[in-house]
Order: structure tokens, then sequence, then C-alpha cells
């Protein structure tokens, strides 16, 4: 069995945004027990990750650790069309994920108890992200 | 076809572990010959590579690399309840991997003549850590 | 439904290699029309990326941004049998994918407007690369 949809994921600019409900909900909507939920992120300047999900300084950090080692408007980056956070955006996306697949079990994605799913919006500025999920099992 | 199950992995603190071999006999045991075999780790600060399996000073310079890049104790970090490994070890899972896909061909991981499937223990303590294996295909 | 095949990419040593066609046409081929497709590399040298596809400066600033963080020849590692690039190669491996899985709809890899996949070939002298396509779904 294969279920398909497209999350639309509103952000506010750069920072996390826990996702796990949304793709909790579809998990259930879906039918499916035993699987595996793809989760892909149709853009190449928010990513996804998997990551501790009761400390917020978690996130804080996550933030100083990629600003510190990927900063905005570094001179080393000629694709500044978008401006200074254009080619950071892109080089934070090849950091982490794209797609993520999580296993289904008991009609539930089977994270661990601290494992949040989230998207990371790295540009500054709001922007309006497509998730397509692909829930596949019996 | 879907078989899922969940390994143990005892470690004894920070470093990399073969589990290879393991995969390799789930994926036996599924009788699936032509399929992915889907390796999960239910945790944040331990996290899965596919890496050279030839030489130990792979590993060890992986550990200098990440030593070097992100280090414990570190004082942008204030994530540090549990240590001074503590973001470190989610910044080292963000950075490599929380799932990865192998194919299955011919009732087997069809890894190429290199490659070997690591989990990473990010921690300075030993811990146990729990992966869960889904292997879909005929 | 399951179809299997593998892709042989010749490169001229270091740099990124768009495989978004040979993928496309092989997704094509398939009969499938819903599903997912994993892009999966056999070496622990070289990568995948899905990164934007349009202005090539991207690339160049990927490759500023790795010469930078994971210099060849760096005196940390200790792993260089084949030379300065072998260790940093691994490096930059574990530091993306080995393996990528896009959505399959209406019978296409549903990228999004901007995104290309990509080998990245991070030694320097050129290589066969081997790459396992398993395509799945209905």
């Amino acid at each position: 069995m294969i279920r398909q949809e497209e999350l639309r994921i509103s952000t506010s600019g750069r920072g996390t945004y826990d996702i796990s409900n949304k793709v909790q909900q579809a998990v259930a909507s879906s039918g499916i027990v035993t699987g595996l939920c793809h989760i892909f992120i149709r853009h190449t300047s928010a990513s996804l990750i998997l990551c501790e999900n009761a400390d917020p300084a978690v996130m804080v950090d996550l933030e100083t650790f990629m600003q510190h080692h990927v900063p905005d408007g570094d001179p080393m980056f000629t694709h500044t069309a978008e401006g200074p956070d254009d080619m950071p955006a892109h080089v934070r996306s090849i950091l982490t994920q794209s797609d993520l697949n999580v296993p289904v079990t008991a009609g539930r994605c089977a994270l661990g108890t601290w494992q949040g799913i989230y998207l990371w919006e790295h540009r500054v500025a709001p922007h309006h992200r497509k998730v397509t999920l692909t829930i596949t099992g019996e």
C-alpha cells in the first residue's frame, strides 16, 4: 500500500519547525500499520533533521553552530544573488538532510523517546515550503 | 513483503561499532531477495554511517575530525545538562545520519567492496542503543 | 513492484556530476507511477547530494567550503595511504549522503523546481563509480 501527500509549511524565517505531529497525523490517516514513512523537502535552502525534542536550547545551539561554521556573508562564497544567506542556506542543507525515512510500527512513526522531526528553514526571510510524504507498508 | 525487527547494541562509549554482520544476518533471515534494508537509530546522540571498513585509521581520523570541529565543552553551547559531550553528540548526529537505506540484491545488502555499516556512539559513557531494521521487497 | 538497476558513472576527478536525467530515465523505464526512487552509491570516497541546479557558482562554492573545512593533506589525518585527498574524501562522504530517496509521482522523480541529483566525486583522480537504483511502487 502506498499513500502520498504533500504538507505545506509556512515558516517565519530561519529556525527549526517541529512537524512531528503533522507527519504522525498523515501516518494515522494512511491506515498503514507496519512500514516506512518517507519525508522529502522539495527545496535546497531548507532541510530536515531528527533531533532532541525536549530542551529548546538544543535548537538555539544548532543555530549557533551553523552560524559559526557557515556564516552569512562569508566572502568565500560567490553565489550571492539572493543575499548573504543564499549560499549558506545551500551548504546547511547539504550538511543535514533533504529526506528522512522513519519506521512505521503499530500505525505510528516509531520515533525514539526524544526524537522529533524538524523542518529547518535556513533562509532569513519567511518562506512557503513543500514536503512530500510517501507512506508505504501493510 | 515487510520484515521489521529491533537490534540492541551496547556501546562502551564514544566510537564506531561495525553492525554490518548483524544487518546482513537480519536480511538473510527475512527471506527477501530484492529490495531495501532500512536502518534507523532511535536516538539523537548516536548516529549511523557507511564508511571504509578496511583500515582502522579511518575511524580514528573521523573522531579526530569531529573533536576538532565539534569539541566537547565548547563554550558556544548552552545545552550542557548531561555534560560537555551532550550538545556535541547532537551536532555530530545532525551532521551524519539517523537512517540509512541499503539495496538488497540476491538476498544480501549490496554494499560496495569497502563499505561497512557503523553505529557511531557520540557520548563518552557506555549506552544501550536501539536500531530498527525494516526490510522490504520480494 | 520493484525495479533495480545499476548506473555506471565515470568521473574526471573531483567535482559534482548531475545524474538527474539518468535517474529520471530509469524511473520512466520502470513503469512505476507512484512510489520512491532510491539512489545508493557503492563507494566511500564519493557521495550524493540534492542541490540547486541553476547557477554553476553553487557547485564552485560547495567545493570551496569543503576544501576550507576538510583540506587535502591536513596533518590531523593519519589515513593517507592513497594520498592527501584520501581521508578528506571519506570525511566529505560522511558529511553528505551515501543514499537518497526521492518520491516518484506521476511516473517521475518529484524533485523541486531547483533540485538536481548530483554525484560528488571527492577524489582528485578520475574514477568509475557504481550507483544502484531501486525503484519501488505501483
